[in-house]
């Protein structure tokens, strides 16, 4: 599997995943700077909002207003969160190009997160798939985003075969691509391999997004690994930004500078500029003074040499 | 190519890469200490000492006492780190099982950390190694320990070509085994990947041990693609204790505990039991209060329903 020259898409989703898990409301100014400096970066995917009540989320209450400022850029995939219909009726509503809802693998999760089990989310997920058609919004692609895929907080390990009978709902119930999350940083390499290996073959032109968390310092590992079983979609979130509130100990996402650089190293594009993307991390300095943030390139630095790095293309992974 | 049972070395280095960067003293008792409980934890091969100068590096002016005590375990691999042919004499008096020798692929950096160039340093190399068999202690292993192999703090990148110049003269002047340090944390998976890919055919059975930093994060990627060559022995530091003294910004080894996680999730066969690695740590809490210490394990805990995953062996990396 040579996979020189291959594009990789990397999704931030730190507006989103990142800001969801902190107190602190980040103004809706500084989400748009956040945006422009991104995009500035070369980053051309964003999770920019989620559509919630404000009341249960306030530091996303802005979502309508966030997804506007993302939508003048006309190159750019701006996808939403949505928890339920109401939510899918307000992405709709603002344009995003795609929409993400969550259902969790594990039932003491799910239960956790949104009080409804699988089951019930599969169902709401249909529902939201149909909206789109009777909306006129054929167009916008509709993510089953899987949580707790590689493992639990509450539950511990969740089996293959429950991921794999939750994949087939999902995509029996209209979903146009499925996202893998580890949200609470259980998987493995190993497992990632297992499960991609087994479950990919579902439907691999579907299955085809990664959100791998960086709890127990995998996050890298197991991109190499979903890189290996075809995966080229990657949620990240800058200097590592959020967790879950759900999910006690999970910290945040991969950081997308870290994801970026080691992709570079690995010959994929990305068409994302790892030194402006570590310029962007101003905008969480200015913000959010109390957040921990993540990232072993902003602590280390960019090696000596980086620039020459980038000019060897003969990288091949067999 | 399938992994699956493979056995894995992993080298404790802390007690000698990870004191030595350390202002701290620890005393020889403590060191036992740690020994002991790593012994116990079923590690079988350490790095337990340098002889070199006490007024260099005082923290390892016990090696002889270190080392003799590491020997009454019949069944541990006892290795320590010569600058330099008196180094060397100490070390075979004292009977360890392997010396390693360090020689820097970087002028620079050579230069920077014993004041002589690569090429002195291969000569003395050779003196080492004739040195073992005038002693008549020929069953010694000799191990080059290649340094800077993957970039430099001092100089940036480090060309392929010198790093194969160097392992080529090194197994010529007598090297048993050559072990390839990514000093600085320069190494990316991209790199390693091409680095091994040509070099290992040099000498698959000698060019076997990698040593990495986890300055960037890439420590744990950098190893997968270590494992993917055919590498099996991996130097590591229990909490990534260490860097270089010499090598500014270099953090720490790659942390142990995380590494054994990550091994045996592929299914490789280490002999340790992470749990009482990560109880380990307490010695270097107790003795080294000031000292930074590392780990995605030790900050997350081990994953619910880890003893589970142990059991689960269909562990494939194609």
């Amino acid at each position: 599997m040579a996979l020189r020259g291959d594009n990789v898409t990397v999704q931030e989703v730190g507006l989103r995943d990142g800001l969801q898990s902190i107190a602190a409301v980040m103004p809706t100014s500084e989400k748009k700077r956040w945006i422009d400096k991104e995009y500035a970066a070369g980053v051309r995917h964003m999770e920019v909002a989620s559509f919630v009540p404000a009341r249960l989320l306030p530091q996303l209450a802005d979502a309508a207003e966030v997804v506007a400022h993302a939508l003048t850029y006309p190159d750019l995939t701006v996808t939403a969160l949505v928890p339920n219909l109401k939510g899918a009726e307000k992405a709709l509503e603002c344009g995003v190009h795609r929409i993400v809802a969550p259902i969790s693998v594990s039932i003491a999760h799910s239960l956790a997160n949104v009080r409804k089990t699988p089951h019930d989310m599969i169902e709401e997920f249909g529902r939201i798939s149909d909206l789109r058609f009777s909306a006129g919004k054929q167009k916008c692609t509709l993510i089953a985003g899987l949580s707790t895929v590689f493992g639990c907080t509450l539950r511990g390990e969740v089996p293959l075969a429950d991921v794999r009978d939750i994949i087939l709902r999902v995509i029996d119930a209209g979903a146009d691509l499925v996202a893998l999350a580890d949200t609470t940083g259980h998987a493995t390499p190993g497992q990632v391999d297992e499960f991609l290996t087994a479950l990919r073959p579902l439907d691999e032109t579907k299955i085809s997004i990664a959100h791998f968390h960086d709890t127990r310092g995998m996050a890298l590992a197991n991109t190499l690994m979903a890189l290996k079983n075809g995966i080229r979609e990657f949620d990240a979130s800058l200097a590592g930004l959020g967790g879950c509130p759900h999910a006690p100990g999970a910290t945040g996402n991969v950081a997308t500078e870290d994801l970026v650089f080691m992709l570079d190293s690995l010959g994929f594009r990305t068409g994302i500029d790892v030194e402006l993307l570590l310029d962007t991390r101003a905008v969480l300095q200015d913000n959010l003074p109390q957040a921990a943030l993540y990232g072993s390139l902003a602590r280390s630095g960019l090696p000596k040499g980086y620039a020459t790095m980038q000019l060897q293309t003969e990288r091949v992974m067999a």
